[in-house]
């Protein structure tokens, strides 16, 4: 044992370009290059087909390779919904960033007036007082700032809830020179994971029916929405033929995760699972099932559980059903028998249940093209929640 | 706008020392110090009047400044639970450390094997796989390392089932010079959560009596166990009493989160919650309810949704009913008018339901003392899941 109190001591990468997947260090997130580069396309594709703008949402990969590969593809730009989370995003040389929030204190609002000195930059608002500390802050940096008025959807979190209340703070934007005013956003979360297709394409006609009573509204004022923007990966099938929006911001069509992957999709606008976690076989002492190094640090699962990948399918003979801090479970499914478990140090893909904040654990993804690493891209605003 | 293409922008730090709590950037993780310190006495006496060694869990706290400041009160080292998170900590100078887990593939064991020529390692075994492994690896980096037999006393997640399998380990290792038998280990993580104290007593007490049926064969077959490790905040207070431990590894009475503070507490070791997520109410359009900055990327939701915490207590007029990825709901509880909601920019405190998956989720703990800013330690082993 080395009396040195502060050993030189570094964490080995846990993938090297050229390795096979199979001899990656677990837990570690994965991206089949080949399918996402197939959802990106198909994006893209459906956006110029309807001639409305691409701003997909870095929210669901803070990673400034990913948003490189999505602009170069013909995205106007890219959201961000932290103003933290925007900055490794304008070092990597991301010019058009839509901070698609509002935001508080006056931390925030210099950041993002310091942004805006080397990126065009906007942010949404819902609050007279939004507005004042905006103005502030880009007077203090001598910048110019694009603003949004939010408007609430049906959602009941943020956004003003009608028409007069957007007009109020339309007028009050102008009053700034160095504010411009860029239009509505018009976002419905709650949407996004209606599982039902029906169901859902009635939310997505009823949050769009909303925008437009607002839209013609502020029209018959004499105000003009140069950018109507809005829209998410299990809405945007919808919104593209709206008529409502101009621009669109999925973010989670990128990977599918569990959770989008469970809504029911019957039109033609489909996206494959490229997001994995990989995780290794580190007990099976208790015989009927099998303990894997990944869990609660490794995944969310406040939109359930990952599913099982196996053979380029969802498993139908494991499941993963239970995630405890450093360990997850994985049992056979009660109609297999167990001979169908994982033997000890095998690597098991897991399909996690909610990518954003599964994203935000890990410094790195490692992307994988017919089963050998090719790239470690650096997760740059993970942790930028601010 | 800057022809940049990289400009030279650091993210400003969330608070510094002497602030004011109120002026700290969100979402931040806050740790009241006065509380903190008694936290860690009261522990600390607790194992020493008991007799029994301290090894609190760093899983929990991921942080150096906390670990130092436990074996300054006299813990005997630590746990962690991968051994990846244990590299920091030897590079901040804690000198001895368990890690609390079954390991697997080639990678974990040559890491673990280079820090044990820094420090006192040991690490847990329920297969003969793992023991070879692990001699090999250690061969290798000329180290040594301590070995921890795990027993299943109950969870059905690692450990051997019985005194004949736990046998079998010993005799393997015996047979490895530098593999040094340490003893047992025997914790249960489904006890902690018992939320009945009778309850919660009774399971530790049959964990206990598994573990002593074990020993007891173990002891006649001719094997010392020098060290007995285990238990949770959730169990301590009967482990230390059992006459069957040498050594506990509480984690979370450090902080205390919503799940632990959700115990009946009858016993005399209490604990108080000392840890919070500081954020601010950054919409308040919604009239009859307020959208803060925290979320699923700012706290783990998988034992629940978090506390508010205001005037030294948890709220009675208050409730976080929603966590969306960047935004939190919170709402009058249906009793008391909407009068009691927070106005738009102040700062709202969460006790976090479960604190060790949140405190992967940020770089730094500011720690205040009587509402002023006075360290902000590193969560240096943030993300080593590996």
């Amino acid at each position: 044992m080395s009396a040195n109190t502060s050993p030189d001591l570094k964490l080995p990468p846990a993938a090297r370009p050229g390795q096979p997947l199979s001899a990656i260090d677990t837990p570690s997130l994965v991206l089949d290059l080949d399918v996402f580069e197939r959802n990106l396309d198909h994006m893209q594709q459906a956006a110029q087909q309807a001639g409305i703008q691409l701003r997909p949402h870095a929210k669901a990969h803070k990673c400034p390779g990913i948003a490189l590969a999505q602009v170069a593809r013909g995205a106007v730009g890219i959201c961000c919904q932290k103003v933290s989370e925007a900055l490794p995003f304008v070092q990597a040389g991301i010019r058009d960033i839509h901070i698609s929030n509002e935001i508080a204190g006056p931390a925030k609002a210099a950041l993002l007036a310091e942004l805006a000195r080397h990126a065009r930059l906007s942010v949404c608002v819902d609050d007279a007082r939004q507005v004042e500390a905006l103005a502030k802050a880009t007077a203090e940096a001598g910048s110019r700032i694009g603003v949004f008025v939010e408007i609430d959807v049906g959602q009941g979190r943020c956004g003003v809830a009608d028409a007069p209340a957007a007009l109020r703070l339309v007028e009050q934007i102008a009053a700034h020179a160095q504010l411009e005013l860029r239009g509505l956003q018009a976002y419905h979360g709650g949407i996004q994971h209606v599982r039902g297709w029906q169901a859902r394409r009635e939310a997505a006609r009823l949050a769009a029916a909303r925008t437009a009573a607002v839209l013609k509204a502020l029209n018959a004022a004499g105000v003009r929405c140069e950018t109507v923007t809005g829209g998410g990966s299990g809405s945007v099938e919808f919104d593209l033929g709206s008529g409502v929006y101009t621009e669109i911001q999925p973010g989670s069509y990128i990977f599918m995760d569990r959770g989008y992957g469970s809504n029911e999709a019957t039109g033609s606008l489909r996206f494959e699972h490229s997001l994995f976690i990989a995780t290794t076989v580190m007990s099976v002492a208790a015989g009927s099932r099998v303990v894997v190094d990944a869990g609660l640090k490794s995944m969310s699962v406040d939109s359930g559980l990952p599913w099982i990948w196996q053979h380029g399918a969802i498993s139908k003979t494991l499941d993963y059903i239970a995630a405890n801090d450093e360990h997850g479970i994985i049992v056979p499914v009660p109609e297999t028998a167990t001979q169908a478990l994982p033997g000890l140090d095998t690597q098991v893909l897991l399909v996690p249940g909610h990518c954003d904040p599964t994203l935000n654990l890990y410094d790195e993804i490692v992307g994988v093209r017919a089963g050998k690493v090719e790239c470690v891209w650096p997760v740059s605003a993970r942790g930028h929640s601010r």
